[in-house]
């Protein structure tokens, strides 16, 4: 994806920055606290709610520099810099965000929050039922996007910001940066959605379904209830195994993988791992399994199921009218899992009805993925869309 | 994909036939009797092997109007008409194979036979294993697209048949019509090559390796000792359900199933299926795991991922050029599990070897089922294809 002279060109402009935020203390934040517990979109109540996140950069006087970015499907509220000097790897989308970066931190205050239901440090189906005292398990409700972005005001709340600079996300957290503006059009300026949909694909809808039906029939799953036993390992990989391939473009998978054999030319002629997509996909699912809870598997791909602007407000078009927000939209052209034409569908429904917004349907070989990488021309569009921003909204 | 003017154009110049062939009854071949048995692939022997075959129409008085039909991943010998009168439903290719269809049964001869490793009547891991009295179970040896197109032509050969008119066959299939006139240019005069490719593409590797994933990891499916005892369903469902997500196109799931719920308007917040493309993939594999044993799932598609023309013979180019047949290759354009390009790169080769080739690249929103369903357009270019082939080496 660089390398190209034009990336050059613009990499001269703009030099990424090198700079880390250096060393991040996660935070908690107890909200919801009973009686004002949150109301969910399926009607009950949920609180206490804890959660986890992490603010890098600093928060200017007037508190107008603030920028909420929030993680996809697996990732969690380390979004840059290190917990402890010896952490080999760094958080999230370190890549973007530090001093001198796209999300500059010598400039904006950034957060990043745990989603509702995830189970990095926010309340979801593993934490404690506090009304029995073990694991909510399934006895947790069912979130939908909306209520993960009610818990990203109250945090937004609690440090004091009335309006947000800027929502950025991709994927499910695309879904999030989208629902932001319409749901609290005064509380967020611009909008960053990257390799999203107003509403989940069908084809989509089947590969979270498969997954977590493989959770489900995982013996170990025991109806939720498996906390303090046997994990539902196998269950959660099929899963995982599922999502890392529509994260990929079939091209990217040819250069990657090839049909190269992991050990020499000469076939097994057994049901082991043999070729390398095999072993990467074994390696992909050993790792995720230690860090993440099935259940909150099946709570956020539900979440994403449950997305659609249509549904909820009359038409794509009824529900962007609602937001204020100027707009940044990100496709990627070999992005199978939220493709092109559903970017195009809310732009299109954005300025039938005169909102702000800007679209960038860019080529590259990653699919989905790509938002996560090293990619100066996706880099480059949202640090000027941001600077612009700032020169709008801060410093005027 | 039907009832546009082109198509209803040439529905009148070709009308289908309507005509069934009527009953048919299933045969067993008793093959590779020891001491001959078959050396495979994988430097194993076997035998012996039961082959179940079926045949429709009536071979000529000179053997030079047979038609090998080779069925896909989970199909079976019944091709066409019933087995018996109170069938509801026919074989599975009966749309084209029939009195006055493109596989006209009043001119040429029928065969199609079960293929090795299977679990539909031709020995498979479910056999019993003659030196043990008990299932193969993992005792059967990996076997190859190779593999089975050498027991196809011990069919052949028990039949009397120097030489085939034509093979035919989709996806899996359409690699063993590609192999057949390499293996055995002088046994075969045409190839028809649907929706397959030279070898499987890495994305398609991942699919199955998922599949078999899901089984390996079902606690019944007990290093495959499952016969006789509670069977690996959970597992096999999950892997029928990757497939025939794979199978559709993201256009057609659009708009088979769009994002209609199965009861009412109104979310259940839970996990139970609830999108009809969720009850779907339930009904589906509910139907599949009643039918199809999961260990010939995992040679089938074993099977699928060995098959390299490029690996065994050098290059795609030098494989093709092994063969004396005339080929007829078709793609689908919106076939993501076998995409037009890997169509294009065999047609290629077979072109640059100076071998006589049709290509057609037919647009269609079926993905990669669509050889299967009523498609005017592919019947009538086989229909062609077939007459002219008949013509030259039959009538002449």
């Amino acid at each position: 994806m660089s390398g190209n002279a034009q990336s050059e060109q613009f990499e001269a402009d703009f030099t990424p920055g090198s700079g880390s935020v250096g060393i991040v203390t996660p935070q908690d934040l107890l909200c919801a606290q009973p009686p004002n517990r949150l109301k969910l979109s399926c009607g009950k109540e949920l609180g206490p709610i804890t959660v986890r996140y992490e603010t890098v950069g600093t928060l200017s006087p007037k508190k107008d520099n603030a920028i909420l970015v929030i993680h996809a499907l697996t990732g969690d509220a380390h979004v840059a810099g290190r917990h402890a000097p010896e952490d080999r790897k760094t958080g999230w989308w370190d890549i973007i965000v530090g001093p001198g970066k796209p999300l500059d931190t010598d400039r904006y205050f950034i957060i990043c929050s745990n989603c509702l239901g995830g189970c990095m440090g926010t309340t979801g189906p593993a934490s404690t039922n506090p009304s029995t005292g073990k694991p909510y398990a399934l006895e947790f409700p069912v979130v939908t996007v909306e209520d993960m972005v009610a818990v990203q005001r109250m945090v937004v709340d609690h440090l004091g910001i009335d309006r947000l600079l800027a929502v950025i996300g991709g994927s499910l957290a695309g879904m999030q940066a989208l629902a932001w503006p319409i749901l609290y059009p005064q509380r967020v300026a611009n909008a960053i959605v990257v390799a999203a949909a107003a509403r989940l694909s069908p084809q989509a809808i089947a590969w979270n379904a498969i997954g977590r039906n493989a959770i489900l029939s995982d013996p170990n799953w025991r109806n939720g209830d498996y906390y303090g036993q046997a994990l539902p390992a196998t269950g959660l990989a099929i899963a995982r195994m599922i999502g890392h391939i529509t994260y990929l473009s079939e091209v990217k998978m040819r250069q990657k993988f090839g049909r190269e054999l992991r050990n020499g030319d000469a076939f097994k002629y057994d049901f082991i791992s043999e070729f390398e997509v095999e072993s990467y996909l074994d390696y992909q699912a050993s790792r995720f399994v230690e860090r993440f809870d099935a259940n909150s598997y099946l709570y956020l791909t539900k979440a994403m199921d449950y997305f659609d602007l249509a549904a909820q407000y009359g038409s794509v078009r009824d529900a962007v009218a609602r937001a204020a927000a100027r707009f940044l939209v990100f496709s990627f052209t070999t992005d199978w899992l939220f493709p092109s034409w559903q970017s195009r569908e809310m732009v299109n429904a954005m300025i039938s009805t005169g909102r702000q917004v800007t679209y960038a349907n860019l080529p590259t070989d990653h699919g989905h993925d790509a938002f996560l990488l090293d990619f100066p021309e996706l880099h480059r569009i949202i640090r000027g869309f941001l600077s612009e921003a700032y020169r709008r909204e801060v410093k005027a």
